[in-house]
């Protein structure tokens, strides 16, 4: 490939913080891309010269691609008419998780590659260029592994989520479960996946059973991540401080001592509003936990139970409207946010060196991401250096 | 244009009533579009045979496309700092839709034609294909005119707003801007306008004031529209049934004798979520409506100031979310609804004679525009039987 100049961007966003200005935004910039990083970034005046492949973003937005660092892709079936009842308060056997678990274990791996790649081609045009897949509708050694296998031919970022329900084959066998899960389950997914992580709630994992399974895949060499405070007060978000996670995620009910445990550790709250959305849940205070310090990540949580959607938009759109973040906090949080959840420094910000994941927007500035809500204004987006 | 058959749609909605069923959906169904116009419609197994231009729609679902009956899209500038600061709590000093109207003044008419052909080509990406357009950033006789003149070159449902607030050169002098808006303006717009409505609110038009209004627009051969009930418990509904309005639309403040009186009228309850999305006011309460046996119609509103999105799939899911509506009345208020809202019997609907204005939706069924909030799944958009 030849080096690419992205110029007349009217805004960047750089997120490299420039004088307290964590977003790091430039104006009347342009990029440098050479190869699959960024080379250079500056003022448009001062850009290099001679670049044959130019780019002219008349006066546009460029962000970071958005870093969507959790989503539940891998899965068969969906589950519209249980979606369609309860917002209709309609009664309804709902089968939940264990209802996909059952669709994606009877689909083929070509089944499985084929709706997955189509996710894929759906979060590009949606500008997101790095996103998690967890495992977790498979809840038998082969399924999973199969899941955390199919993840990986997509993105790096998979995760061993056998911890996600106990599947209705050991519904009264827990404890064999997580045997299970610990021992031939995580042996036989470890070579396919970078996390491990777990339902730390009522209804799914004890906090007990959560710190074992976690310290099993930490064992395995895994680095671990929570779901956790969702539904309910509980020991998620703790549980997740003390090991070290590089993000616990729902964070919906916290309190005073969940939030200073955050402020005071390297663990990401990650925020998913698509599910207080599709759920009419409520959603989780991101001021509260901004305001104590909290570094905060947005991501989808796109799965076809709670929240199938793949927005990225969209999260940021409903952060503004419904959790007190500012357009530019929450641009910052699906991208710098997200990337911070999942411990990479080479995505998420436009600095030379990083990876050359660009979203090029149908407007001046970010913050129409939040004013125009649900208009796709994605214009243009690079992944690796690549435009796609 | 060839006839073209679109065959293998896994869901149909016709929006013929059948056996009760508003949205007429058909399984596994086919249509056959011949010039413009939609010439057969049924079961995919008994299509016409022989068709040279087939599209297999690969067992997803097809709608009406959408009929977005309240924008205001002929505008110059944005206010997308005003939206920051209102959504931040930040002190701002507004300026609201008299900013739009400097800044629209300001514009030519090269730089609002562009504009209008970037939301045209927007509402065409996201399945709308009728849609109307306001007036009311103009608010002179030149430039309402010129406004009006500009909208009727993208859409035949074109609506004199001089009536959405009194001007700031007005400010003082409002008796005389209701005499220019029922005189010479209403001469200088109505050769390029079908609709004539009014801003019925407390701060904008008085009852009395918007009587004459619209009575002077009806004179002159323009059919009558309201904005009302927005801000507030007022007259705007009463006022437009009174006068056989064709839709009032906000419809958020409304008493039990403003629901009768819509019940027993051919007025349609225009309903506009994207305003509170965008402003965090208060949902209209479209369950109210519908069970009262209300015609109920969807649209964007969108505006920079108060909802500056063209999305009637974000429509769609709010509606599910926040209004009450399952996911067929809303599909069905987008649609057919909007149809209703601007008198139009040929669009809203799949059927012979119609026009062949459709969208095909990445999803197998129509529940998936509230299931799946934010992601683009218009896959296919016809109007007048051309593919766009």
């Amino acid at each position: 490939m030849n080096p690419t100049l992205i110029t007349n961007v009217g805004e960047l966003t750089t997120n490299v913080d420039r004088e307290g200005d964590p977003t790091g935004t430039l104006r009347d910039a342009a990029v440098l891309v050479e190869g699959p990083r960024i080379a250079w970034v500056g003022s448009a005046a001062d850009a290099p010269t001679g670049i044959a492949d130019t780019v002219d973003a008349g006066g546009r937005a460029v962000i970071p691609g958005f870093v969507d660092s959790h989503t539940h892709l891998v899965f068969g079936g969906d589950r519209a008419d249980e979606f369609e009842a309860r917002m209709t308060g309609t009664p309804y056997a709902a089968g939940g998780i264990r209802r996909t678990v059952a669709a994606t274990r009877a689909a083929s791996d070509e089944e499985l590659r084929a709706r997955l790649a189509g996710f894929v081609h759906e979060l590009h045009a949606q500008g997101t260029t790095t996103f998690e897949v967890k495992t977790g509708y498979g809840l038998s050694v082969h399924d999973e592994a199969r899941l955390a296998r199919l993840a990986a031919e997509v993105t790096p970022e998979v995760t061993f989520l056998g911890a996600h329900v106990v599947p209705a084959d050991h519904a009264d066998r827990r404890a064999e479960y997580v045997d299970l899960v610990v021992g031939p389950m995580l042996e036989a997914v470890r070579p396919h996946a970078r996390w491990i992580d777990v339902f730390c709630e009522r209804g799914a994992f004890t906090p007990d059973e959560s710190r074992r399974i976690l310290a099993a895949g930490v064992a395995h060499g895994l680095l671990p991540r929570v779901h956790g405070n969702q539904l309910g007060h509980g020991e998620g978000v703790r549980l997740a401080v003390a090991l070290g996670a590089a993000s616990v995620d729902h964070c919906t009910y916290l309190d005073d001592a969940d939030v200073a445990a955050l402020a005071g550790a390297h663990t990401v709250a990650t925020l998913l509003p698509g599910v207080e959305f599709s759920t009419r849940q409520p959603y989780p205070d991101a001021r509260r936990l901004i305001d104590a310090g909290v570094t905060v990540a947005l991501a989808s949580d796109c799965n076809p139970g709670s929240s199938f959607t793949s927005s990225m938009p969209l999260m940021i759109a409903l952060a503004v409207r419904e959790m007190g973040m500012t357009p530019s906090e929450a641009v910052w949080a699906a991208t710098a946010g997200g990337a911070r959840a999942l411990r990479r420094d080479d995505v998420g910000l436009i600095a030379p060196g990083a990876r050359a994941d660009l979203a090029l927007l149908d407007a001046p500035t970010r913050v129409h991401l939040a004013y125009r809500p649900g208009v796709p204004l994605i214009a243009g987006v690079w992944k690796d250096g690549g435009r796609l």
